[in-house]
């Protein structure tokens, strides 16, 4: 049975140590978040989800969701009455908006409990977070009969959302859907169409769910800028707010996946179901896009995630399973063998996680932060520079940080050998759910073609530019500190190396775009190596801090600087690697016929 | 449903333009491998896994094996049918030894083979794969009576043969092994304990299963020095080559695994099973490892096969999908979208897949090859040779081709998006096949140690040096022809990281073994680049060869220096990001204490 304890110390050191939450406390909300009460709701949430949710996980694997004949869908045993807890314990109201319900506490506090969740059970966290997707779209773009309508229930985990964009066709280029709204004299439309790769379309956990759908009006152009959003309800709302007719929308299949069983997955079927426009008509693109940006730090969320939780797995069975004498003889002679964690090899798979995880975690609360700021600093330059730093980064969270969390959970899994293949350990299971955050809500593909398409010309380079400038500021600090050279000179080379391919591209894209293409994943890889670097440099000023200030727990912080020093080290030379495959242009990628395949 | 067509020109590229089988024909075995032979041999091997093992691949991944209430095992509908036409068709016996009923073929050929069967159903080809790692133990240390009376119905394939070492609590420290064997006063033994993880423990394919089985006799050292050898007969074999009685050997249960369901991995038990020594007394590793290092050769096969069978789908899928339009605009503006092929990040994943298929197929013949002449060569001194090389790339190819066979499929599943993920594809299976080869006979980290700690300090590094004098003659050759130069530079670039890393070995790993232990992992991993590095530029020159000669099918070869190209631009560079890692020593690996994991 796999283990997990969730990390509220590592959480804790990077709220308050890194970041330093009670800097913010004129932020609406961060008052609130006195230290006393962050550290409670961790405690409770590493309760609760190691409590309730982790020991789920391996029967939603097991046992999956079933559609029935009558087309409902059972979701895993156990799931629902953990629903139950979760709305009891308001865990999915943390950072909502209080006139909603919500506890308006910082998104920041938000995601270290959607982390922890997420390890302990990726399959049915997905169920409340798509709904907090949801609601951020309707936040932004709904009318407030809408909102009133519709989020306190979405807040409180009564009423579930979900988000309808995929068709059998068309994913990414959702220009060519096909899903039709025909309006009716009563303002409402008729939605007809098929989606696929729903999450939680369709589950028994909540006694309603509130489908946002992309279609097309009758006669709006037959492409993304003919694109509307729709507030498609399970079952019909009356005016009072109460439950009225079953709409039109069925669950026609649920897939068969290679993990997250105890997620629903979802064909769609949309047979002239009631919708009510939500947000400008044809600018449906715009608010999915709000939705999606959320989404997509959360997927970032759930590679950590379950970095996290395979690699406590891996330790726990590197401490336990011995074989083989350490080969420094640096262990009791008499002893048969070692526990396999006193081999090297053994050591840079789990040092290479645990590196990764702790940088993760402080990239995505850094981020979180910044979406904090972005909503609510006091000035709109505050709230510009944040938005500008989340928007670069969001990308490189989703894409980087789960094509790590798929690679480390294989780690994890190797880590265990023969034991890992077998399904019983658990350990294939961390790797197949870990498998398709890489692939929803956007391919990677997609991300550093958005990452360097989208977010690196926008405003001649604005974003980019800002985030060098945060990191020359930081290294001019960060300097002073001879202590930090270790992780000063690797970050510098780091940021030489984003630089030198930041000005290849300015210099080579614009001519063939070819070759922004051909560079862009090389591209969103190197900014995540520096991010990552950038986070441990500043982790490291942080345990120095500390340990100068004459900190108890002494090991924590000094462990805090060896994994630091393990990142720098073995990991920020990759910029190299990755530098040379942005500039080596699109020509060789590109010049084979297609048909030469 | 999956599509597949053996890669056979590009073999017969590697066979005839590259490696020049016609060069060799004065080996044993080789003058009968006329070219007019091996394409036909080829021809036939693609029809046959095409037309009889590819269509069972799904079924096997969905049925998969039962064990029965009986304890005997059904393999997946089709399967017992195909291994009679394997049979029929004897393809186990290409590259067998005439006198045991084999063609005596190069093993060359063999591989080919071995590499399309893989492709087109992996968990089928390891029934007879591993019977023919059986038969090399055997044949190295059996008594004449002994290959009499088992290899022939192993050649022919009308029984199979297994591998038995994993036991639950020791798989690669197999010093720690407790299956017993007591000595009868006939001269067997009675074979008593129970193994896992057994490919093929049992099954309905064959009418007997030799298994070969590690134990120690009562009295041995209870190290790796008191293990020895058996083989012990499903059903005991009379003087007369008939079937007797049913020996005492069972299967308790078969896993249930990530992937490779169609083979059932089993727990077998011995429970006083008869059991005949073979070989040695207490050195039964040695014979073992014969039987290993032909399987870990087999194994690095699997990586390429699997990774070239999903390369094939990524491409049918990128050629039929479309979505999007081509960045540059060069496709016709009235079409709404083009085939994903057009994108560079999808071109991206397949020209990765790609370059590394084509080069792994020519490393695993060009290794096959060396296994060739250190059997059949005439003189001891090209025997040891060829057997210096094998020695030093076994690990490489085991570890590296595995990995990267991983890392492929999981890329080719990339290229379908959510369609990848859902099981219908067939993309998951591949991954989750895919997977088991890097962790079964030896972990590639185990694989890698074999390297580091073995391999290169063999004979005061003869071994490593040997290989050097091979590169360096052959880039002597190479710098002639200018046309070579974008090959010749990153090859020699990265022929001096290799060089540079080797030294930093001998100079820190005597003096710390943990450093041999911490630089292991990069450094096949750098040796792996180098060798396709290697192999790339000897395709480019025979492929410039052909061109010179005027061939016919010129695109033919102008794609290949292009695949070439693309390779040695793109993926080369990586050998300074692996050499930092060499370097990194261990220091920053092994510091944290293991309670601080």
């Amino acid at each position: 049975m796999p283990v997990y304890a969730a990390p509220v110390k590592d959480a804790s050191f990077v709220l308050f140590d890194m970041i330093n939450i009670e800097k913010y406390a004129n932020l609406p909300g961060f008052a609130d978040a006195s230290p006393d009460l962050v550290r409670s709701v961790l405690d409770e949430a590493a309760k609760f989800v190691e409590g309730v949710l982790q020991p789920l996980n391996r029967t939603g694997d097991i046992v999956g969701c079933v559609r029935n004949a009558d087309a409902t869908v059972t979701t895993p045993p156990g799931f629902k009455d953990a629903y139950d807890k979760f709305c009891e314990g308001g865990w999915g109201t943390l950072s909502a908006d209080p006139e909603y319900g919500g506890q308006g506490l910082p998104h920041m506090l938000a995601s270290v409990f959607e982390e922890f969740a997420i390890s302990a059970n990726m399959s049915f966290s997905l169920y409340p977070f798509l709904t907090q997707g949801a609601v951020a779209a309707m936040m932004a773009v709904g009318s407030d009969e809408q909102k009133r309508k519709y989020i306190p229930n979405m807040v409180s985990g009564r009423w579930t959302g979900t988000m309808n964009l995929t068709e059998p066709h068309c994913g990414t280029d959702l220009g060519l859907l096909r899903t039709r709204a025909e309006p009716q004299e009563d303002g409402t439309y008729k939605i007809t169409g098929t989606k696929i790769f729903i999450s939680a379309g369709e589950h028994d956990l909540a006694e309603n769910i509130i489908h946002l759908v992309l279609a097309k009006r009758a006669g709006a152009p037959d492409n993304v800028k003919g694109i509307s959003l729709f507030i498609v309800p399970k079952v019909l709302v009356n005016e009072d707010g109460s439950l009225g007719a079953r709409n039109a929308v069925s669950c026609g299949s649920i897939e068969h996946k290679m993990g997250l069983h105890g997620n629903a997955t979802c064909v769609m079927n949309y047979d002239g179901a009631t919708g009510y426009l939500i947000g400008e008509a044809e600018k449906g693109l715009n608010a999915m896009f709000i939705m999606m940006n959320a989404a997509r730090l959360g997927v970032g969320l759930q590679g950590l995630g379950v970095s996290e939780v395979a690699y406590q797995n891996a330790v726990a069975y590197a401490k336990d399973r011995v074989q083989g004498k350490a080969i420094d003889r640096s262990t009791p002679a008499d002893v048969r063998a070692d526990p396999i964690i006193v081999h090297p090899d053994v050591r840079r798979m789990l040092m290479d996680m645990r590196c990764f995880n702790e940088g993760a975690r402080a990239l995505t609360l850094w981020g979180a932060l910044q979406v904090d700021l972005a909503h609510r600093a006091a000035t709109e330059e505050e709230r510009q520079k944040a938005d500008d730093l989340i928007s670069l980064l969001t990308p490189v969270i989703k894409g980087v940080l789960t094509d790590k969390g798929y690679e480390n959970a294989t780690w994890a899994q190797q880590c265990l050998g023969g034991h890992g293949y077998v399904e019983e350990w658990g350990m294939s299971q961390f790797v197949r759910d870990a498998r398709i955050a890489q692939i929803y809500e956007g391919t990677n593909g997609v991300q550093a073609m958005d990452l360097v398409g989208r977010k690196l010309p926008k405003d001649g380079g604005k974003l980019i530019r800002g985030y060098f400038e945060t990191l020359q500021g930081f290294l001019a600090e960060a300097k002073a500190d001879a202590r930090l050279k270790d992780f000063v000179g690797p970050l510098e080379k780091g940021l030489g190396d984003l630089q030198g391919a930041t000005m290849w591209l300015m210099q080579n894209a614009f001519a063939n775009p070819n070759n922004a293409g051909a560079a862009a994943y090389a591209y969103m890889n190197l900014l995540g190596l520096v991010s990552l670097g950038h986070m441990w440099t500043w982790m490291a000023q942080s345990a120095y801090a500390k340990l100068d200030q004459g900190a108890e727990d002494k090991a924590f912080y000094e462990t805090k600087l060896l994994t630091g020093r393990y990142y720098m080290n073995r990991h920020m030379p990759d910029t190299h690697g990755w530098r040379a495959k942005v500039e080596a242009g699109a020509e060789l990628m590109m010049a084979m016929p297609a048909d030469a395949f």
